[in-house]
């Protein structure tokens, strides 16, 4: 049986690279010069590293024991809520295995339908001894089909059940945070975009004033106008840059300097392109210079924003967290497209450029990006086959002749041929996420984790029709020559034919997403664990490249979790679980495997490693409750079509799954998601400890370009720290914590 | 050509009819007899008859004069929004027939398709003369069908043109009357829904007031907590009937007074079934006796009342409108399903019964109500045409014998052979919307305006199914016997056989609709105008039964408009309209009629009879503006059907018009509809002239049966005036004014 043989081969490859990586990650985590990179979180609040008395296993225990309101406080409700998806789905795992497992596995493995399959249709009916413990090994039309039709009600009860537990869970979380004590910018802050234009000929912010006093007569405090900060901007990051140069030029004298016998060499560089052309100077001396004549240019910008401060946007600050919730829930205007009031982002997410984005605006960039996502799905695989068909070796000798002269190597000659065409996969793959975060900035939302659900909700419809609907109907057709030929044969073509087709070739393809979750959890997880790549970059850096402190920090920065492509791929790994589950119940045992390891790791990952750039308090849940749903739903109509294929009468008895499904979505969204989109009244009027005052929160939402008295004010240049991230999770945000 | 004929035969009959009921209303209107009938607002205003100066037409120059500000003050901004449905259609209609009348008409008249198409095909293609100024007069494929397609897109835009105008007035008018000086109840009140089981054992009442205390701690005034007064409901009822029983019975007893020689009879009757049966007793005295057992009786039942109040649903009172309207657009609870809150309707409009519906109660009422209603709107038609063909004189013959001695008679047995098959036609059309109205009362919801906007709703999508489909659908495949043939002879049965079916039939069904308006508005105006069946009741009334004041006025009692009717037979005209004014323009000329003696029809109706029963403030408009827009895509889609039958190869530039309707759609929903489910802050900040009293709204709300210190409480029973709702327009309702 060459089919189980493959199979087996793959798992076993995919084990030994987790072994490997994970032996790695024991041994390289311990070493006290790889510190920065396992554990940069505990570098950024000034601790050292572990003392030898730190198991091996220490970082699983510490991960494993965590609580929740532990892990909020340490890396945000963000992760949390990511975290979340893996309780979620090991939760889901876990209680079908004990229907799927205990019930429908026995009741496969005792019949024979794939071995009869094969002895009566010959060579082109092909499985593997796996697939004996799937569904397609019952006999059509069998009364054990009921089984497997109690397992389908009963993967989404549970479903149903878990995913209700943890929105609540989450929902609970983030109430807590709204109705916290300390209080955060955001809550006093909203937003309000189209600000009509004035009849009065008044200016904006007295417009906004006088609409504001008189329409929240006790509560308003104070507004700040959007405008063009883009020049502010740009001088800004060019003096940064400068900074950073400058502490670079410095660093190497000081070095310089340290060798026996010399004074010193003063570094030079030229001024021209790259560094390549143009006349030499002396760093030093160019990069004070520099910064001295861009500071008063920055002021002058600076000043000049201030004064032009027109745009149709506007925060308002208002006294009490209750009157910012109130505010942010009410229409305004008569016209509701005018004086659109919203709840504002924290600070550290807000996308100024956006925001003043007008309705009209908004509301043609969304269809339109939209649209673009919809050809982007569909179509995105079409040219990487096309690419992928012609960068063979061949093709490529023609044109360059001058590779023949590698391909002459043999060895290298096997490497290319094998993974030529894959390369226009990885790289268009590679580009998709990036693309589609570019999508969602297009089409006008202000706030960046918004977006990052906006791009993750794109991923995971790419995916679904990519890699699931894409495998599964490739697989279905064309895994053996008789489905192509029924699909070629167009006088043959009738639905009841395709529909025999996929009945016969769904369980089959479920080894290959077995293999799928193997591979991505093994090689994934080992990857995500050891951190190989960026102690490799961090290594090299250090050794070569970072000559000041601040440069080192940025080596070893950790970087955030990318939400916006990893939610999608578990995601995924959801909907196939959910899928498979009853169809061929052994996908749960890999898909426990993926989902208790993701947990472990990423709980490590969020308690030791990756620092937030933003927080948005668990906005992601309903995103994911809501895929999830779709995933589930996924899985109900599959089963409905291979229960009917089947030829099982009772197959009407799942038509109510659907319909069960889709109440549940609204139940969750009526009860629960309004305490997501807004903060409910009663959440808001918490007391709070301390009322901030009002310019503090209004210099946590003044961009970092525009704050005055940093450090190059008074031009001697001390203190110039670097303003990475900090990962403060309370309280108003410090001027360093802002990324504009 | 007998199909000219019958068109015109019917057209003449109708308009007759109209003639003779509108010299009928000229005459019978000027009789001082018939003020009552023909001026009910005058003769509730305290104002008598016009003298004679007063023109046969003065009425329509009048009810052409009025401006819609008087209107407002007149008859209420509901039925302006009524009449303001004729003055867009008349828009549309005016503005449609510029292109398709000026323009199509002479284009197709001058081609001869018709009589090519008579002469091929000999006798089963039926077509009559005005046809020939229709769309299926033009050959297929002619580049002609480019004016026609140019007519498509006039027709929508003059329709998006008018539209606009409209909702734009409505609006206007609507926030003209929220920020209105003077101030009524239900702007500061909020309904209160499901509110959760207190945890703490309190009292609802205190429950409510620490959770407004607590979330609206400057505006929150007072609750009142619903409860079921049903008990205090059917004492108070009963004791109206005593009382007028004694009124009548008083009357009688003074008229036979009045007779020379008489000290009166004192009038008797039997307390059993019907006034048929039981001991016979002295009227005046038993009624008296009644009353003075049902008032102590009431009085603890109301005390009762207040003592349970304890549902989880609650009218909460505020200081401000300002207040009340943020209040009524927060989300309060975490928990989205506790706690909900929405603006309160006006007191007249309550159905105190569905007011404390749980959200579980509601969310599984509203999906059985729609499916309940999907069937019968899909199959209300098959009984009716069941029982239509069982009701044949015949038929009835042998299950009724005794009828042979009635039919004997010629003349008899001809009208019932004729309309015997109709009535239950007619009866089950005439129960519908009374159905339709139970059926959304079911919803839940708890005001009378929205209740009417529902059922409207219900009986639109009834009517275009029925009417519109129904017609075109069976006009089509059964006008002609090839039709038929092609429907049953499956073998030939393909998609393009019904579309050419369908392309050559939809013309000439034009003329049965053209039928269907000119009797709608011939004999539904002349009825309307002429008021003859509301004058024959009212006279046969004062004649034989009425001998109180109070029946008097029962009798003439005009009602108010029943928008859950009218509107939804006016949208069907619209309907056929739009859909036909390409097609066949001609429809265009009698729609104009239709709308323009609508539009005087309905303006008189509005300033001299009708008395609305409640006042919405136009939330009618928005539902009306949707449907218009249904009416548009309708019509869209069918010239989209028909130009590709015409095999028209350029129909594809007809694709963008329903993404146009679509987008005009979510454009007004967006910027209109808001400010017609909440108020807007802005509107709702207009300073008031007097803020009304606490006890005076609270007063407001009470039903009339809980009210206290009424007329019977003091048991001398005087001025016990009619409690029928008087039309005060705006301040503070009295307590007549109220409709439990």
């Amino acid at each position: 049986m060459t089919a189980t043989a493959a199979f087996v081969t793959s798992l076993v490859i995919s084990f030994v690279i987790f072994v490997v990586l994970f032996l790695l990650f024991l041994i390289l985590s311990r070493r006290p010069g790889n510190f920065h990179v396992y554990h940069p979180l505990r570098a950024l609040r000034g601790e050292g590293p572990f003392g030898n008395k730190y198991g091996p296993f220490q970082w699983a225990i510490d991960a494993f024991r965590v609580t929740d309101e532990q892990l909020v406080a340490a890396a945000g409700l963000d992760a949390v809520v990511y975290v979340n998806l893996f309780t979620t789905a090991l939760e889901i795992t876990v209680l079908s295995a004990v229907f799927c497992i205990i019930v429908l596995i026995p009741i496969c493995a005792t019949e024979n339908n794939n071995f009869e399959m094969a002895k009566n249709k010959s060579n082109d009916f092909n499985y593997s001894g796996f697939d004996n413990l799937s569904m397609s090994n019952i006999p059509s039309g069998s009364p054990k089909i009921w089984a497997f039709l109690i397992g389908v009600y009963w993967v989404s009860i549970v479903t149903y059940y878990s995913l209700w537990r943890a929105y609540k869970k989450v929902f609970s979380l983030r109430n807590m945070m709204h109705s916290s004590e300390v209080s955060r910018p955001q809550q006093y802050t909203v937003l309000v975009r189209d600000i009509p234009v004035s009849q009065e000929h008044e200016k904006r912010t007295e417009q906004v004033e006088s609409f504001f006093r008189r329409v929240h007569p006790h509560s308003y405090e104070r507004c700040m106008i959007m405008h063009d900060f883009s020049e502010a901007e740009s001088l800004y990051n060019e003096r940064e840059v400068a900074s950073r140069k400058l502490e670079h030029a410095e660093a190497v004298f000081e070095l310089s300097k340290g060798k026996p016998g010399s004074d010193g060499v003063r570094p030079m560089h030229k001024t021209g392109f790259m560094g390549l052309l143009g006349p030499k100077v002396d760093s030093i001396e160019f990069w004070t210079k520099k910064i001295h004549e861009l500071t008063p240019q920055l002021e002058e910008a600076r000043k000049k924003c201030k004064a032009e401060a027109n745009e149709d946007a506007a925060l308002v600050f208002f006294n009490e967290r209750l009157a910012a919730a109130q505010a942010a829930q009410s229409v305004h205007a008569a016209y509701a497209l005018e004086w659109q009031v919203e709840p504002a982002a924290e600070p550290r997410e807000c996308i100024w450029r956006n925001m003043h984005l007008s309705a009209w605006q908004r509301s043609i960039r969304k269809p339109v990006v939209y649209v673009v996502t919809f050809f982007v799905v569909i179509f995105y695989m079409i040219p990487i086959a096309a690419i992928s068909a012609i960068t063979t070796l061949e093709n490529l000798e023609t044109v360059l002749p001058f590779i023949k002269s590698i391909t002459r190597i043999k060895a290298l000659n096997a490497i290319l041929q094998a993974y030529l065409p894959q390369l226009a996969l990885i790289v268009f793959l590679a580009l998709l996420p990036k693309l589609l975060l570019t999508l969602s900035k297009a089409e006008g939302i202000p706030s960046k984790s918004h977006i990052s659900r906006a791009a993750s909700g794109k991923y995971f419809y790419f995916m679904i029709f990519n890699v699931f609907l894409g495998v599964t109907i490739f697989g279905a057709v064309f895994s053996s020559f008789k489905g192509f030929k029924v699909l070629i044969d167009q006088q043959q073509l009738s639905v009841s034919k395709v529909v025999e087709l996929f009945g016969t070739k769904l369980p089959p393809v479920s080894t290959y997403f077995i293999t799928y979750v193997a591979l991505k959890f093994f090689v994934g997880y080992g990857l995500e664990i050891s951190r190989i790549i960026p102690l490799i970059i961090y290594h090299i850096k250090r050794k070569f490249l970072c000559k000041t402190e601040r440069e080192l920090e940025d080596a070893w920065a950790p970087g955030s979790f990318s939400y916006h492509t990893s939610v999608p791929s578990d995601l995924l790994v959801v909907t196939l679980t959910l899928s498979y589950s009853v169809i061929a119940p052994m996908i749960l045992v890999f898909a426990f495997l993926y989902f208790a390891i993701g947990w472990l790791v990423m709980r490590n990952s969020a308690l030791n490693v990756y620092v937030p750039e933003w927080e948005s308090n668990g906005r992601m849940w309903p995103h994911i409750h809501n895929r999830i749903l779709v995933a589930l739903l996924v899985s109900q109509i599959t089963a409905l079509g291979f229960f009917a294929v089947k030829k099982f009468p009772y197959t009407v008895f799942l038509i109510f799954l659907p319909l069960a499904t889709f109440a549940f979505y609204l139940y969750c969204k009526r009860n629960f998601y309004k305490s997501f989109a807004v903060v409910s009244l009663y959440v808001a009027s918490q007391p709070v400890k301390e009322t901030p005052s009002m310019d503090t929160i209004v210099q946590a939402y003044t961009p970092t370009c525009l704050l005055e008295g940093d450090q190059f004010e008074d031009a001697d240049f001390q203190d110039a720290r670097s303003n990475m991230t900090s990962r403060t999770n309370s309280g108003i945000a410090t001027p360093a914590e802002r990324n504009v």
